[in-house]
C-alpha cells in the first residue's frame, strides 16, 4: 500500500475494549448514565473493572474502528494514535496492521499503559462506557505524521481528542497539514458530554475548518443547544460541506448547504451491542465519499456497515464489510 | 460461598485466548492440522500472532471454561492454576472471580507472561489452536490447595496438565487427596494429541483413578487405538464408573459398568465456534452430578450448555446457562 493512495488517515484515541454485560441496576450503582461516555482515572478504572462481569478484550477507539471499517470494506486506510509498549497495546497495533492499515506511531515507553475503556452493555443492546485514556493522551503534535496526511484524500478526527491537551494539539496540526495539501477533513463529534465539555471549540471548528461532520441525533443537539432535531439541521446546514447525521433506527440524514436526503437504517435480524455503530456508519460514508459514490450511496453503506457491527458484540467487524456491500449491490 | 459447599473445583492450565477467523489456506500455511491443539513456543507464538488477523482476547482454559459454566448454571466452584502477574494475568482473575468463583492461585512473578491460546477458527466453525503454555506450566503441586479439593464433590483436571512436568504433580497430588477425602476425580482427555503424547499415563490412570472420564470421539479412540466407537466403549466400560464421551451432532453416550445411555445432541441455531464445546459439555454434566440428577440429565445438561457455547465465538457463556435450562426444563 503506497502511502500516495490513501482513502483516510483516522486519527484518536488508541484504546483497547473491554466488554461486558450488565444491567440497568448495575450502571445505577455505578452512577454511569446509559449510553454515555465517562473519562475515568485509573483508580476509578480499577474499582468499575472489579465491579464488573467478566470480560472480552478487543481493539477498540473510535477512529480506529472507523478505519478498521474502511479496510474491511477493501479501502486503504491509516491510523495515527498512541498505545504503551506493553500486552495490551500489542494486542491494538497487531489487530490493526493485521487488516493491512498502516500504523506506525511510536509507542509510548515506561509511561501509563495502554488505554481501556470498560463497555457495559445492558439487555436493550446499548453500551455505556467508561475510559481511562492511559498513554493514548499522550499523543502529540509529533506523532502526526505529515506524509500520511497529505497522503489521505480525508483526515478523520474524533472529537475525543479534544479531552486531552495534547491530542488535541495534534488534532489542529492534522487539520491544518490536511487543508494546506488540498485534503478534506472529518470530525465524528464522538458523544454529547464531550461535546458539552468543548461546545464552543467543537463549532468554531465546525464552521471554519470541517468539510465533513458525523454526528448521531444527540450530539447534533449538544452541539447547537437544541432538543429539536430540525433545528439542528438548520443549524449546521452551510457550516461545513457535509453533516452525516445518525439517528438510530431513523436512519441518516445528509444535509448540504442546498440539500437534505434521508436514507433508511439497514434492518438487524437481532441487535446485541450497539457499541461502535457511530465509527462504523463513518467507514461505509467514507470508503464511498472517498471512492466517488453520490451522497445517498455514502449513506447506504454507513448503515450498512453499521448494522454488520451491532449484531454482534465489539466494535470492529467480524464479517467482510466487502463481500457484505457486494451482496447489497452497493459496490 | 463456604469452602465447605463447592461442587466442582477444576485444575488447569490458565490461559488467555486469542480469537481470530481464519480460513483453511491460513492453517496449511502455518503446517496446523485443523481441530486440533499443538504446543508452541514463545517464538512460534510470535510468528503465528504476526500471521494471523485481528484478535478477541478472552479468559479460557479449559478446566476454567468448565468451571465458568458450573458457575453460570448456579453451582459453586474453584480454580487452581497459574497466571503470571501481567496484564493478561489480571484479565484472567477477574473474569473468573467476577462470576464467582473461587481462585487464589498465586500469580507467578517476575517468569513466563500468561498462557495464550491463539484460536484460529475456519468458517466450518471449527477451530484449531496453537497454545504457548507461559506461567501456566509453572502450577506445581504447593499449589494445590487441599482444602478446596476437600471440600469439593468433584476435583476436575484437564489432560492437558500432563504436558508440563510440575503440572503433572500437581494433578496427582489432587487426584489423591481427592480420593483420600472420599471425593470424585474427573479428567478429560482434552485433545487426541495431548493422548498420544501421554497415553500409558493415561490409561492407567483411567484404570486405576479417575471416576468421571470426558472424552470426545477422538480421543478416547487415541486412548484405546481404534478408529471403531463402539470398540472404544467396550474397552473404556469398567475403567472407571462413568465415561461420558462425546459425538458433536452425534450426541453423547454415557457408559457405565452396565449400562450405555445415548442422548441426543441440542440443536443450535447457527454455528459459529466450536471452542470450548467440551468443555461446556462437562459444566453441565458435572453440575447435574452434584446436584443429584440421573447420568441421562447430566447429559442433556451438557448439551445444551455446548449449545450455547458454539452459536458465539469464544469459550466462555454469554447467556446465563442458569436461565437457558430452566427454560429447557432441565432445573
Amino acid at each position: 500500500m503506497a502511502a500516495e493512495s490513501l482513502d483516510v488517515v483516522g486519527i484518536g484515541n488508541a484504546i483497547v475494549d473491554v466488554i461486558a454485560q450488565a444491567d440497568d441496576a448495575f450502571l445505577a450503582r455505578q452512577g454511569l448514565a446509559k449510553g454515555s461516555m465517562r473519562l475515568i482515572d485509573a483508580a476509578q478504572a480499577e474499582a468499575l473493572y472489579a465491579a464488573m462481569g467478566p470480560g472480552i478484550e478487543m481493539s477498540g477507539g473510535s477512529a480506529a474502528n472507523t478505519i478498521a471499517g474502511i479496510a474491511s470494506l477493501g479501502g486503504t486506510g491509516a491510523y495515527i494514535g498512541k498505545r504503551s509498549a506493553d500486552e495490551l497495546g500489542e494486542v491494538f497495533a497487531h489487530d490493526i496492521r493485521s487488516i493491512g492499515v498502516r500504523f506506525a506511531t511510536a509507542p509510548l515507553q515506561h509511561g501509563m499503559p495502554t488505554a481501556r475503556c470498560l463497555i457495559l452493555v445492558t439487555p436493550d443492546a446499548q453500551r455505556t462506557m467508561g475510559t481511562f485514556l492511559g498513554a493514548s493522551a499522550e499523543l502529540g503534535p509529533d506523532d502526526v505524521a505529515p506524509e500520511l496526511v497529505r497522503a489521505a484524500q480525508v483526515t478523520y478526527l474524533e472529537g475525543y481528542l479534544f479531552d486531552p491537551p495534547r491530542a488535541k494539539a495534534a488534532f489542529l496540526k492534522a487539520a491544518e497539514l490536511a487543508h494546506a495539501a488540498g485534503r478534506k477533513v472529518s470530525l465524528t463529534l464522538s458523544d454529547p458530554f464531550c461535546v458539552e465539555r468543548h461546545r464552543a471549540d467543537f463549532r468554531a471548528l465546525v464552521q471554519g475548518h470541517i468539510d465533513i461532520l458525523f454526528a448521531n441525533e444527540a450530539e447534533i443537539g449538544a452541539l447547537y443547544e437544541t432538543a429539536d432535531f430540525d433545528v439542528a439541521v438548520r443549524a449546521v446546514r452551510g457550516h461545513c460541506d457535509i453533516a452525516a447525521l445518525t439517528r438510530s433506527e431513523k436512519g441518516s440524514v445528509v444535509v448540504t448547504a442546498g440539500t437534505t436526503q434521508t436514507v433508511a437504517a439497514e434492518k438487524v435480524a437481532r441487535l446485541v451491542d450497539t457499541t461502535g455503530a457511530g465509527d462504523l456508519y463513518a467507514s461505509g460514508f467514507l470508503y464511498g465519499l472517498t471512492h466517488g459514490r453520490d451522497l445517498a450511496s455514502c449513506a447506504r453503506l454507513g448503515s450498512l456497515c453499521a448494522a454488520e457491527i451491532i449484531s454482534h458484540f465489539g466494535a470492529r467487524p467480524e464479517a467482510s464489510l466487502k463481500a457484505l456491500a457486494a451482496k447489497a449491490g452497493l459496490l
